[in-house]
């Protein structure tokens, strides 16, 4: 069996010449409330270093296509749309360091036979060859499980597969998701798979149409409505298994963005998707590793928030790992396509590649 | 070339004694705001009726898997969330009028011919032959310039290319567009183009990356909503050319859903997606003819809110047109199979449908 | 475990007055060598009866878009390329019994639910549930092994995957696979894996590349062609691992047929196409299983000469189960839409699937 | 309208000390027939030049894959199962003349805006923008009509399609293409919708099916082989349109290559394989431009064989172009992953493509 070891990350040497004589950053007042002002620099996924007071100040947070505001003396990283009037946004779009900004790609070393192999998996296709991909992924997550925190960003349509949704429900009982990221989809039919024991009106596992079936979502919906949260109704309906099931059970958090697609929704959607993308965000910040799985909308919205390194308590900075498994090489592809040596595409199944991952990881027994 | 003509439509037969014999609906108040009550009937895309007092009442709008509510002597039609406590939701879920509820898939009748080539037409895939179809929607579409309301449910990708940006201006400005639906993603990289002349930074027909060219996307957000509405944008910064500026010059409404991979967003995008529902619906309970193109979100949003027949105002029914356009044989599939004579796809990339269908309809020279 | 049991066969009733009736079949003979007589009859993939002399015949073989030859009392199905002047090909289009032809289109009775639950999952998608065909699939396999005859219809590129690779070996060595049908590519980078441990130049489970290893496909075809035979290469250059030296070890005979895309080709490798039809025929008329695995032209061919019956030994009847496991949609509904309740579609990357077949089947240690 | 100019050819510099100072190559003699020496070297899609007896000799035509043989003081190309016992192999796997052999990968000079533009379209989606591809592809096109060879490589589906098969037929007619090369289903398909007016049995324009129109194609076929040749069917049938009509008409040569999903064949197919390579061999050597659509077996194989550079008449070189247009990214990406500066890539139904190819190319009225 594997076992996982981060890269150790190396900090920039501002000791150079250039660096040494680097100004401080600009900050400019945001002219309005939600508005940068003219010229404003915007992070990306690599750790960034700002020069305030002559000293080089490490952005501990980053968020791509966010601003980097100066507060306090630190660096605080924000949306356009949660600007204030008057925050000082950093100006600027070197990354030399020329105008105080330092973007550092390449803190984290690989070593070269890895660094080698990975650029020949860059482009993803479903003649790519994922063994050692998947090697990887259970040493990551086996070492997540006890020293990090992993998040999982997953679509609606797994859950209709009746395998697929109990791998995935082991996979949470037994530790391997600390958070979830989703849309009142997934939740829906999860649930529909616990109260009437089909998905859209098929039997999760027989398949069989049930009579009066297309009414099933819609009496899931109607009925945790009526007890007025999810944790009302497992509990008013005798849920004993599943996804949310599970989530529930073990104290996971998950987040449920509001989609134009939706019915319903279930009472903990958020209907607001700049507030989803907020409490998405929660997640994330702190997030380690992060799966996103057969979700194109969840996973790019994601992929756009999720950094290439965290700080942590004793600060230090370590890798954060992001994977995209969808079925569509357009989707992995376009996910995958973000320069960091820590992002991984697959293309497969998600039915198949959460079973394969629930019996390699030795889930067995833990859910219902 | 081909003219357009609509089917007739054929009223049930409430002499049979079946229908003459059946109850009045049964109408059961909502415990709930939010809430239908146990045993509600959920409508579909085709015409219903409902006895009330003894008399055949049409259900004048429709909208699938939301419920209808006796309302004043007429048939409202509500989605769940927008229920009010005590509303009177008709209950019962049969449909050939043994609970006063009777549905009637078929009263437009196609001509056998077309009918059965219809028939083989239903699974959409790469091979399929759209020949036909494309004459269809040239004929159809020219018919509703006059007579109907064609609405436009689109993706944001297709703005990339040139060529059918400009298309689909110059289909706006013929007047072959009433309403457009799309996402914060369509509106900004449209804007960009007509802004900066790139899309995501490279020049919209070169292709050639712009130096700093990822800060664009974002300089135009910030730009419009420096400027408050994307009406003063267009004014204070000469815009001249694009998709949403053929929107506000020729007066067609415009909807943006915003969604949780939104950066800014536009000022005028909706943020809560329910909102967005309601407003997209507003265009789509008058619409004749919509055409989804290049989006799976908002296709499939749409076409859960489309019926397949519209009340006019002289009281007759007609048909409801439904087309989605798409590269990939799932989301047209997912989108095609909605059983309705009047659901067409068509599998290909959408920057050549929409350049074609500009030159078939003769559209030239009115976009700049 | 689920255990299999396969469905019985009900005979046509021919004592019904219809087919009492009926006439004698009409035999016309072939003008030409290669060429049928106005009229032919065109087999399907079910049972067809002939009534010859009064008697109804069963064609004990079928193959879809062949000719039936009354010969020597019997019923031989024939090419059209095999034809031969004179041959007394039976002529007739109808297949109620009118013309003396019969086709048993619903023999095999299936149990209500099973093919209720069956039409549900005629439409293939990646959003279709997969458990219960996965569960029936180890169950048939595990009955054919002993009872049946599987053959594997396989594409190059799940080989360049390391651990598709070893599970098919295993698959093989546990004595699931009777026959493979396959292409000069997918042995190829086979033996390119055992020999020089990469796939295209490329590390099989590191994925690094190695220099020059754009030669090593070349050599690898080189080197066979240099001994003249698969065997001999295996022999004299040491191979002890992989697909085909576990077909050469276990005896399991493989077909390899030549494409306008091949290098080399391997010596065994059928050049004309027509002859490696024949080679492929040779196989499949004696399966009772067949599964295709990411190719679609194999695919297609298979599927055109797989009845969907076999007649054993003792005369009685048995299904023949077809399986085709694909990434694409679109190679998967082409395949599965054969009409037979024993067709089956699974979309899926091929690597996952084989990797989750072996360890299901519990195919450890078998293969090196 | 844009005009065309080819790019100039600059030879390598062999006055460098490097190249002066380097070794003649060293020719090894074939062991067996079929069979390379070891360390044989392969040929790219580039130029090459080879130093034998102190000069630099160009090999005049490449291929990839295939073998240098020096020949009669000449540079001959030959596929490893053309060699012959004792043929004067090219040995040595460098490429920068350290062992007399030179590649010269950078002898046509892009524009810099051209370059730096066209690295940027390398990965190609359904979100690529292809306008400027389809200017400067029409542009060469007109260009070649005159002063090239245009060879379309093509699949089978497109000519379900009535507008496209008729738009390609106009494409012939109007000079644009100078050989097909496509296999058996194609010509079929085609042949069929001129004989009865289906493909498959359905309609070409209607859709609608035929009764027993599933004998259509074998009728067909049937009726060809009967005949016993493409033109001899066409005058006693009174065949007037379609594409292989237009070929015969037109004299435009067309190569048929066989497959083991072909049924019938028609007379003129290629049963063995590398016979057909020989044939497409044959028109591709000549070609200077190339033109994929809609199959990936037949534009891989082409792909393989078509070198990136021609030598004329007069000696000097030019480029070669080749285009892949397909609806899969994945298959579009596989054939555009060449190296190559003049290797395109479109991602779109080839329905669309071509109509509008015909259409932009001013095809009207020459087809029937």
């Amino acid at each position: 069996m594997k076992t996982f070891e981060l890269e150790r990350y190396t900090a920039p040497d501002f000791e150079t010449a250039a660096l040494r004589g680097a100004p401080d950053v600009r900050a400019l007042p945001a002219p309005r409330d939600g508005v940068a002002p003219e010229g404003y620099h915007a992070m990306s996924i690599f750790p960034e270093y700002f020069k305030v007071d002559g000293r080089w100040l490490l952005a501990e947070e980053s968020r791509m296509d966010c601003v980097p505001v100066l507060e306090n003396g630190r660096i605080a990283v924000r949306e356009f749309r949660n600007l204030k009037k008057d925050d000082r946004v950093i100006c600027g779009r070197t990354e030399d360091g020329s105008e105080g900004i330092y973007l550092h790609a390449h803190g984290f070393r690989m070593q070269e036979e890895a660094r080698e192999s990975f650029s020949f998996r860059q482009g993803h296709s479903r003649e790519s060859s994922f063994s050692r991909d998947y090697d990887e992924l259970y040493a990551l997550l086996r070492h997540e499980r006890e020293h990090g925190k992993i998040v999982w960003v997953v679509g609606p349509a797994f859950t209709f597969d009746f395998d697929a949704r109990d791998a995935f429900s082991r996979v949470i009982a037994a530790g391997y998701a600390h958070a979830i990221l989703a849309g009142n989809a997934m939740a829906t039919h999860d649930l529909e798979g616990a109260y009437l024991h089909t998905a859209l009106g098929q039997n999760i596992y027989t398949q069989q149409h049930q009579p009066l079936g297309h009414y099933n979502h819609l009496d899931t919906l109607n009925r945790v409505r009526y007890h007025g949260s999810v944790a009302d109704f497992i509990r008013a309906e005798g849920i004993d298994n599943g996804i949310i099931y599970t989530c529930e059970t073990c104290g996971v958090p998950y987040v449920l963005a509001g989609s134009i697609r939706d019915d319903g929704p279930l009472p903990c959607v958020y209907g607001d998707v700049y507030r989803a993308q907020d409490a998405m965000w929660d997640q994330i910040r702190s997030a380690t590793t992060v799966i996103c799985m057969a979700t194109m909308l969840h996973s790019i919205a994601v992929g756009n928030m999720t950094p290439s390194y965290r700080v942590l308590a004793d600060g230090t900075l370590r890798q954060v790992y992001f994977y995209c498994v969808d079925i569509s090489e357009f989707t992995v592809n376009k996910l995958a396509d973000r320069g960091s040596l820590t992002t991984r595409g697959i293309v497969t199944n998600a039915q198949d590649f959460i079973v394969n991952l629930s019996k390699s990881l030795g889930c067995s027994g833990a859910a219902k």
